[in-house]
Order: C-alpha cells, then structure tokens, then sequence
C-alpha cells in the first residue's frame, strides 16, 4: 500500500513530501495509521547528523498515536480499530531486562532497531524503488507505518490523537522519571534544571505526587510564567544567583539540598551542579537530558560517599505497554496537563517549520495532524 | 583520672606512649575503659598529616571495643558494666538524618567532632599540662577514653573484645554496604575491587546475603587465596585480562555485567570500571575507597541514562546503636568471620608496629589489646 511520509534523504536536509510504499505487517506485526506526531528534539538531532547511528534516507518520527489498521499473523494484543501509542521502548515481557522487574530497557529488538530495521532484519518503506529506513522503531512522519506488536500500546479511545502523541515521548520522559525512576514522595523538594517541554513535565509529576518545594533552574525568565502554572513554586536564574552559586543557592532554598534533582538540558556542567545541590545523606539526581557525545559528567567521589546518588532515566523509566496507558488516564482525568505545552500544530506538508519553530525557541511541541 | 595512651603529637611523626589525664563524663558522656582497638587506614592517612582535618596533638583510634565505667549526668540507654563498641557515625535519633530513615550519616555532634572536640566543645584529654585532642570522637588508642553516649553501640558481652573491636570500622563497612547500602538479593552477580580488609568484608556480606558469583579484581594474586575462603567465586586481575579490559572480562564472566559493584580501593580509575562493568538497566556501583584529594570520578553520563546507578557508602550505612550489636550478633553465630582477618595483635607498647605492617602490605587487621 501508499502513504504519504516526510523522508529525510540526508543529514542537514529539509524533509521532503513523498507518496511511499509501505510492506503489510509481517507476523508479530501491526499496520497503524498515524493520526497526530510530535516533533521532537531528538528527530532533530539524527536529521542534523550529529547522531552517529542515524541512517539514512529514513522516515523519522518517533512520538505519535494512531488507530490499528491491520495485524500480522500471531498478533494477539491488539485488533483493527484499536488506539495506540507507538513505543520506541518496547515491553516485550520476556527478555532478561523485562523480566528483571528492575528496568524499562527491553532489549528484545534494540539491535534491529538501531539499525533501523525491523526484527526480521528488512525494512517495510520504499520510495522510488529504494528503500527507506525506519527510525527508532516508530517512524511516526508517515500517515501509515509497521510496528512489532510489543512496541504498541493500547490507550482508551476517547483520549485525543493531536494531545496524547506527545505521551509517546516527552510526557512519558519527564512525568516518568518523576514517578518511575526517582518515585519522588509526597513532601519532598525537587529541582529541576531547564524549563523546557521535558523540564515542565517533570515539573507537574512532582506537582502530582505532591512534591513541597518545586525549583525551576533556567538561565532564560520567559519561562517562569508558565512553569509557574505547571507547579513550579520557586525560581534560580544562573545569571542572577551567580553561576557559581548555583548549588549553594539550592542548598538555601531548600534547608539543606534537594531531595531530588534532574537535569533535563544535556549539559554536564549543569549535570555536576544538579548531582552537587543534593541533600547529604539521602538526595537523588536523576540525568535526563542527551549530553553531547563524549562529553563527560565528573564530581568528587566524596559527594557520593556523603550519600548522595546518580541515576539516570530513559522514557521515564516507563514500561511502555504498561505505563502509557495510565499516563493517558492521568491526563484524562486531569492530574496532568498536556494542551498548553502544543504550542503548535501543522499538516504534514509544514512539517519543516516545526523543526524551524524548535530551533527558534518559539515552541514547547509542535503536533502534526494527518 | 590518668590513662595510658599513644599519642600523636605531630603529622608524620611516630605515636609515643604517655600518661595522660582524662576528665570525667560531662552530662550525656560515657567513659569507656578501651579493652582492645585496631589500627586503620584512616588513622595512618590523619597521621601522615594528608588529612586536611587533622589536628595534634592527637589520640587517634576509632575501631575499638571496651567497658562502660561511668556515665555522666543524664545517661539512661548505658550504665557501668556494659560492653560497648564506639562509634565515629553516633545515632542521635533526633536529627533531620537520623529521623529521615534515609541515612546513617547523623549530624547531631559533626562540627565539634571535625575539631576533636566534645559536644560542649572541649577536650577531655591533657598531657603534659597541654590539651591534647579527640579524634573521630573516638580516641580508642587511649585505654580510657570519654565519649557521648549516642556514639556507643551497647553490644552483647560474651563477645571478645579483640574480635569485635573490628565491627567498629572496617567489618561494617564492608558487609554494611552490601546489607544496608546495596541491599543485595538472593543470586546476584557482585563484583569486588580490592581485595583488602574492606574487600574481604565485602566478599563475605556478598556471600552471606547468598550472592551467586562473587568476583575479586586485584593485581596481587597473592590475595586470591584469603578472597575464595571467605565467598570469592572468581578472580580477575588486571594484569592478565589487559588493565583497559577489566570492564569487558566482567560483562563476560557475568553474562551481561554485574548487578552490583563494590570498590574497596580508593582509585577514581577503578572507581569508572567498578560502575562501567554494572549491568545496563539496574547494576547500582557503590564507592566505598577514599580517593586522595582533589580527585574526581568521571564517565560518560549514557552509562547513568542507561540503568546503572553510582553510589557511596560510608560506615555501610549502618546505623551505629541499631546495626552494629546485629554484626556482632552474625559474628558470634558463625555467618561471618573476623578471626582470620586479624593478622596480627600486640600492646600498646607496639601501636607503631600496627602502622609499619599496614604500610608494608604485611597485615590484613593489627588489634591493640590493653
């Protein structure tokens, strides 16, 4: 069959609009027409070429929801007609990390997909009579795509595609890293480092789990207000406080450190100060953001001996089939907020301008709408 | 009263054996008559005058076991007659630490403490008509010594003193890291660097909590041999995998890496192994070792994004009043063993015998009986 795609045919280069030819599912397969995508800094940095597993040409897209249109053979989780969220981190419930009970990261087709493939090892796109790469196993910038069965989750259907793309990934990641990683509790201080769409989503899952003292760190005061009704109680400018001063600043504010910080730039200066602000004894700081690759985060060994811990969280530490599901009921029943935070939506003919948007600052999300 | 002691009089300089006065009990204090204390790595790195904390003159010692004779003014949870273990981490049970049910690391008495100092801020000790300091609120080079009562362990008395004196440093922090930093279960794959007196605890709490494969990584093989009698599975020296291929040999010996890593040596090089070999998705490291000043640990921030999580541990994170008379407990019932590790005693006439043995690479534990 055809679908309309946004194909990046190489590194640097604006996506172009193609009609492509999608393979039917395979067994263990679902065909999904993608109804709403986000675009999302990561899609950004593979197009850009700084990703040194990115492949190209290649349908990118990785934070979508849609409708099953048709499974392969053996497929027995979903059925025509149901609503999913395509995973990037699946939850195939039988590899040695999904069994562990101690981990999100199931590695039952990371090889595959890391080389843009699907498990069998091909590729279901082709344009032009060549083929076409999936992306982080999702490839959510066509209308229609292939996914394994384990890399879908089944969501209510009265929930809106245009909002509920965005718990594909930069919900998921913020809220999750609250909830899942760090299981931050009720009374605790928490800091966040960058205001950004993963920083105020971590800034509302500690507003969730009630969370006392919220601190937003940014070098930017646009963002306040609006981290402000997301649950931001306090705020530290780096460039007022002193950017040197920024931990003692947090140890003031908060009596003695935080209990939990995370850092949600990709910066591994701010990644030492948001590890450094911690409570001695106790205090947990959770890496987030991409840090530029070979770039690394270094401390004193002291600050750990002294009880403080360094953990990382990928998608929020959420087992996709799982836990989506119930991110999309939080936002349902409003303990989460996803509207405010798209700023923008576009056909996926405008698709470049959301790009555009992102680098300009001017956005938290931008959604496509098929 | 007078007591017999070693003092320090000066960095770098031989302790010398003296007559010194000691003032009784204030309000909350204890005299404890010191039946047998061992000699540390700690007190050597204070006696070499790298400890930027050190003061002198000085009674160093702070792994001690001994016998309450008075006790101060206000004193219920002790009385004369009981055997009791110091403690260089007290358990207050009132501070903000001690009452988040977080940490080990009370900070009831940590700034006079840091002085040598009594709670009150004055020293108990004098020679020679001149103060002469605490150390580690210990003192358990001095055959009586006052200390508050929050920093004794009241532990069971048909224990030998020569024995249990090691539970005050060295034993709890190598099995408390494993039981109460770590939490270690049933199957784990754990991993040792180091296979000194921290190491050997390490290796026997790993076995205790039924570790699956307890592997050492030293350079001296010469310690393989102490290692398997207390629970090492296997031996890797860096020497023959290739020193840049220790996290590798462990990723293979352990099917993926390991769940736990412990490093016992104070080395940040070995400090990055210790957490690169942990298991993507859950494998915790924890750093146990004193690294010199000024070091610092570093590594590549994917490795914390991907699962594994970087600790410390001091004093095992045990509770002093609550853990300690529990490992001694585990000692007198044969799930640990500590007579072997003491490879060596003598009186105090000999202390500085304690000291060339541990430089010299000769003792495991010397013990100083009174």
């Amino acid at each position: 069959m055809k679908s309309r795609a946004a194909v990046a045919w190489e590194a640097g280069k604006p996506l172009t609009i193609e009609t492509i030819e999608i393979g039917g599912p395979k067994a263990g397969e679902v065909l999904v027409e993608i109804m709403a995508t986000g675009v999302c800094h990561t899609d950004a940095y593979t197009l850009s070429g700084l990703d040194s597993e990115g492949k190209f040409p290649a349908i990118l897209g990785h934070e979508g929801a849609g409708v099953v249109r048709e499974v392969g053979a053996g497929v027995t989780a979903l059925k025509a007609g149901d609503h999913v969220i395509p995973l990037y981190t699946p939850e195939c419930r039988a590899c040695k990390t999904c069994l562990s009970q101690r981990s999100n990261l199931c590695t039952s087709i990371r090889a595959t997909q890391g080389q843009g493939l699907m498990p069998d090892r091909t590729t279901r796109f082709s344009c032009e009579g060549g083929e076409v790469f999936h992306y982080m196993g999702c490839s959510t910038f066509s209308n229609f795509t292939v996914l394994p069965e384990i890399a879908l989750a089944k969501v209510r259907e009265d929930a809106p595609f245009d909002k509920i793309c965005y718990i594909g990934c930069g919900v998921t990641t913020g809220i999750g890293a609250v909830v899942y990683t760090a299981k931050v509790w009720p009374g605790a201080n928490v800091v966040v480092f960058g205001l950004g769409g993963i920083g105020l989503n971590v800034i509302q899952g500690a507003r969730m789990v009630g969370a006392d003292k919220i601190i937003g760190v940014d070098l930017n005061p646009s963002k306040v207000e609006m981290a402000k009704t997301f649950g931001m109680t306090h705020f530290v400018n780096p460039d007022e406080v002193g950017r040197d001063k920024v931990v003692q600043a947090i140890v003031d504010l908060t009596g003695g450190g935080a209990d939990f910080s995370f850092e949600c730039i990709g910066n591994v200066h701010t990644m030492r100060q948001a590890l450094e602000c911690c409570h001695r004894g106790w205090g947990e700081s959770i890496i987030i953001g991409v840090a530029p690759s070979g770039a690394e985060i270094a401390t004193r060994p002291f600050q750990l001996v002294t009880g403080r811990v360094w953990r990382g969280s990928a998608f929020g530490g959420a087992r996709g089939r799982t836990d989506v599901p119930k991110i999309v009921d939080w936002y349902m029943d409003g303990k989460i907020e996803i509207d405010p935070l798209i700023t923008h939506t576009m056909p996926l003919e405008e698709i470049n301008t959301a790009f555009d948007l992102m680098h300009e600052g001017k956005s938290i999300r931008s959604v496509v709408i098929y």
